[in-house]
């Protein structure tokens, strides 16, 4: 039997580490011994304790001590890092280091050095000669570059529950259509707000949806009146929304009615034409066509957007990247910017934007499908707040509360 | 093969009237004939149609010519109303006719005799020695009733397909989440007014989610300003009434907040008790413990509320009708005075009383669940606007509008 | 500043009890000191700690040390059970103790009693003479019948977490459609038959969508071949295993084809009709009329069956409990007898049930709709498992692996 | 006021056109005067009208003509098409003709062509020498091609509404879970084996879920033994497939329990990682790495994929098509080979592909979710069957009916 000695300190017990570490050990088919164990006596304490962990083979025990590794667990021998070249381009070695969204440190020459641009699910890429270590995708990965491997020397530093509340426990209960969303609207106009008075910046992710129940013009003035820093969506939402100042329609549907209005469908077609004939909807907006709307305001206000493609997108309008790769790399630069994430009605791209955020970013997940919350919830977002709501009515409230702040003196 | 001919007159094409008899026919594996044709040249001319249908025997022949009967075709011979005794309570004489929930006639002593207080999958009982026809459910036959058997001597009229555009063609669409709900908060505040306006009634079907998602003080100021004519409700949404009154909390989680309160779900219990030692709701307005919210202003403006039982309930209060079929008794008694209803988000008593309308009755079902909404259609609810959203956000959108519309001179 | 020493002991740390005791301390606004705490050194040990518990007043104090007595907690002085009388007919004295769903004791003349009949958000109810306690609803309190008031003198004792691996873990993580339900089928299967062999009885609460759907055959063959031993439905239920015996369809929809069968919705009433003329199901299946299905099985096999009324039924049958509150009488009866619940395609039996249940019983909830089992957990189903798929395929997998089981030597 | 003489001639009331056509002149503000009307006597008879149509303007009266064209009605003065030249690549005439996804011709030089490829929401592009008319998407148009403008000279052939009673009907009924999906399984293999012996093709259209259900065997089974010859997936699919291949796992959790595996999330990427290195799924298969599965199927058996990408990928794998317009491109060329497409849990993908679909080809969509049902509805996809079904059931269930039938003689 392989035996390793670990050591946990800090809020193990309120925190649910201590527990998680003898469940994961027991799940894992190992034992454990606890060797010193001193419980802070008041609830400011950190408590400490060391605890011999054993697996009946070496596989085991590495296996035992990569979970442990991940919830903070310092294993004294093992603090040194390991790397290895990458075998040729998009591919790594073997034993890769798969990283989390939590703040990340590896133990180069002697110190502990900050993992730069963390993300989930990716990889550690170490420059030696100049001391930094950065997170990267494999698509980004160049034959050479020296990867992480196994867990030495590397550690995660898990986000301590919060003990004041905050709206953003919500998600960890069962995601419910039964919340009080009325009130909920003040509560996240205040992180708004908050986050804006910080000189901190806020994303706004933006599905189709948006514009087909008729909150568009409630986003485009939170566009226009600063509330949004960058903003994120697909072809689709952009050519609704240029739909909708042209015609009136969103898929051929009126804005103001619900009614299939005549032509039909065929205005969708039509604004694409629009763009693609000046060229970009930016061109439609300096051709004075287009006057109105969420991309207007974004255009007038210098606010940065990224329309990424999908394969279901008609045209695709010429601001669209329709390579996956680049439009992940462009989310990828403004993420690293943001403190707070809106995201409206979109389960593509509000998963594809909770894996490229750390875990230090708020997110607000406003979707009437449940499905969309839960599974955000799945992939382990934390500090984030699902409300299932009507997004169309949902926007134009929190706009409302939102200007009222402002013309306060 | 067995012949009858048969007559349709009136808008039978615009009202998809005349395909959906061609379908019928040969989908139950009929032929036919058309003898005569006259299509009305303008707009507002009605046509008419003289058809030869055909069946391989006396059987098929009787099933077509139900179902066309129920499109309202005219079957010249077969006025000649059949008249059977229930055979004891409580049952039908085998070849019963079933109701439709559009206007009904049957041919007694040479005249046609609406039949009163129509409803779905009901029957017909004939009062003969007084010339009167009502509609009665099963339940409440009692033995030697006289019931209306096969199809002659039967008309029912199908409400005209409106031209003129109105909310409440939104059901024919499938249902969806992404209509701009937005916009239709103010449609469906003129409905409500224009319902008022003519003295007419409007119903509340209401949810315990009302009070989960913070509506409750909307719904209460719609009570309380006249807008709600009568009530209906489970015994959970007035448990979750009074135990948010008492103590800010529904079902445990506070109003405000959304966060699990104190001694939790407690609450709960504690409400029911207060009510059962005060004797009833209305007792525990009468000792000053209960001063606000949806039951307290349903008592003070003597608003009429049915509460239903079911078997999920606590308690249940003493208000509750805990036997099923008095408390559909009890609703039918007020379902024939209104003219509008409100459905709010609840699918037990939505469907309940979906299934006690007549279809001339409006019908607004918002539900965040489309299941609800979708159910409500395949019952066949006629003239009904279904609306996918969060119920916490409409109402009051809803109260605020109907409000500054009562404040206008 | 009041201060009260309560103990813990076992698994307090594994089951997460520790630090929940801790959260909820806090959460509450207390503070705690760690008098004593020694933990187990091996996974088998319990541990033991104990500690200071500190509110700002009494009032805090108590609410403090209520919620950790839920969990568990002793509090050596609580140990003095208090009871009231009850005031009058189902009304309580003000402070009395809500129930859990776990076994729950109380301290009577020097001993700890089982309380008997455990269910959730019920009291308890002293006879002092006889030393014996139960649960009971406060629809079935008497004036003068004595109440378990405040904590003091209640125990309860939480499940133990399952070390081993189980199905019913599953509940605990979110509530996905995208599980291995095909692999589940043998999981369920191996339950089903563990528990028949223990001699041990399984409880069915079936809603209509399993005749929709095409599974009512496969119900009835698991009926006939032994493996339920109660089941409850509504009137809808039976109905429509009615209908499709006796005409092929379900609420008018043929169940081979899914088509609207010719005649249409009448089948349904028809239906209940003939189980009027004949006074009641089982009156039907004496005259020959009813020759297969669930109903009958359930009649022929002696299968005990609770058909439990609501607003929405149709009839209802003769065998139908209109009144909620026998309703819940009578499968509050059977609960006490069974060991796994299998709930399939009904929300409001299966929360009604589900309400009902010791947390000692296993259940399986099966709904297309995640919702109702996330509804389930939400109200705190312990030992349940969750599957959101589709009934009509499902059972009749269900089924054939139990008869293959049952086959073999 | 504006007129116009039209013609409709076929089963222009059976088929709902003629009063499709009344409703959209009344509700585009136009009227009408029925000229002449003949209908035929027989249910095999076509029938004849020649109708008046009037619009308060030209642009009125244009509009109504526009849409009545899309019925199917001639407008004898129609006749001339006109084509104009694209202004500049990726950009259309401003009055550019938007194509349905029915059979559709063009009237040149004397002649009517039918434009080939045809897709929903495209436009028509004319090789005037070759005499050919194409349908394209707006990305692939080059500056100066000819496009079709207007409606004159264009006639598109609605499919006929089907007598016989075929599953494909589905569809038009609301979207309900509720319907009998175990008998559907024998339709839907009887489908398959039709259109396989007559030499057709069937594509299936594969979400990751069907991996993580546990249908991933199921799949491959089909693949395997000739059932699907084409396959559409993104790149998750084909990751979870190796994953489940090479550790059992689908996303970190086990194919067989449902259970979280040791190691958990890390396998994802541990999967891709191994397709890198042996340079495609392909080299893994080479490299007699990856042995079974959908993937390892497709290659062994020549069965053709396209792996098509989107902004949440992992990776993405080396055959994956990242740039979204090539994708479709792709998938273009697959879908005009195609008879009968199985859509299997992927809402994203179904959807790309539904666009891209003639109206004859039929449609299988399999879904847990509603909506994605219902929004396949929404775009108008004809002869489609929608089942609310567990896709992990449901397709084991699929494969051993079609192998049954593949062993009979």
């Amino acid at each position: 039997m392989d035996v390793k000695e670990i050591e946990l300190k800090g809020h193990i017990i309120d925190s649910l580490i201590l527990p998680r570490v003898f469940d994961t050990i027991m799940d894992l088919g190992g034992e454990f011994e606890v060797l010193q164990f001193e419980i802070g006596k008041h609830k400011t304490d950190p408590s400490y304790a060391r605890i011999l962990v054993k697996g009946k083979n070496r596989k085991v025990l590495d296996q035992i001590l990569g979970e442990l590794h991940k919830m903070g667990a310092a294993v004294p021998e093992m603090e040194q890092l390991t790397l290895k070249p990458a075998p040729k381009d998009r591919a790594l070695p073997e034993d890769f280091y798969s990283t989390t969204h939590h703040p990340t440190y590896v133990f180069l020459e002697g110190e502990w050095l900050e993992v730069g641009n963390i993300e989930m699910d990716k990889v550690i890429v170490v420059e030696k000669g100049e001391k930094k270590a950065y997170c990267r995708p494999i698509s980004e990965i160049k034959a050479g570059d020296l990867i992480a491997v196994g867990k030495n020397g590397i550690r995660v530093e898990p986000p301590p529950r919060p003990r004041e509340y905050t709206i953003f426990e919500f998600m960890k209960s069962s995601v419910s259509s039964e919340k009080p969303s009325h009130h909920l609207v003040e509560q996240i106009a205040k992180e708004i707000l908050e986050t804006k008075a910080q000189g901190k910046k806020v994303l706004a992710v933006v599905g189709p949806a948006v514009v087909h129940t008729g909150a568009g013009e409630a986003l485009a003035t939170l566009v226009k009146e600063g509330f949004i820093d960058v903003l994120f969506a697909g072809n689709a939402m952009a050519v609704h929304d240029v739909e909708s100042q042209l015609y009136g329609t969103s898929l051929g549907v009126s804005i103001k009615t619900g009614r299939h209005a005549e032509g039909g469908h065929r205005n969708h077609l039509y604004a694409i034409n629009e763009v693609m004939r000046a060229g970009s909807i930016k061109g439609l907006v300096e051709a004075g066509k287009l006057k109105k709307g969420i991309m207007y305001e974004c255009i007038m206000n210098n606010v940065p957007y990224v329309l990424a493609g999908s394969i279901r997108d008609d045209g695709p309008l010429p601001e669209v990247i329709t390579d996956v790769v680049a439009a992940q790399r462009a989310m990828r630069h403004w993420v690293r910017e943001v403190d707070l994430v809106l995201m409206l009605s979109t389960m593509l791209h509000s998963i594809a934007v909770g894996n490229l955020l750390p875990s230090k970013v708020k997110t607000v997940c406003i979707d009437i499908n449940p499905a969309t919350v839960t599974k955000l919830s799945d992939r382990g977002t934390a500090q984030a707040l699902g409300v299932v709501t009507d997004v169309g009515i949902f926007l134009p409230m929190l706009a409302k509360e939102l200007l009222k702040a402002k013309k306060k003196p």
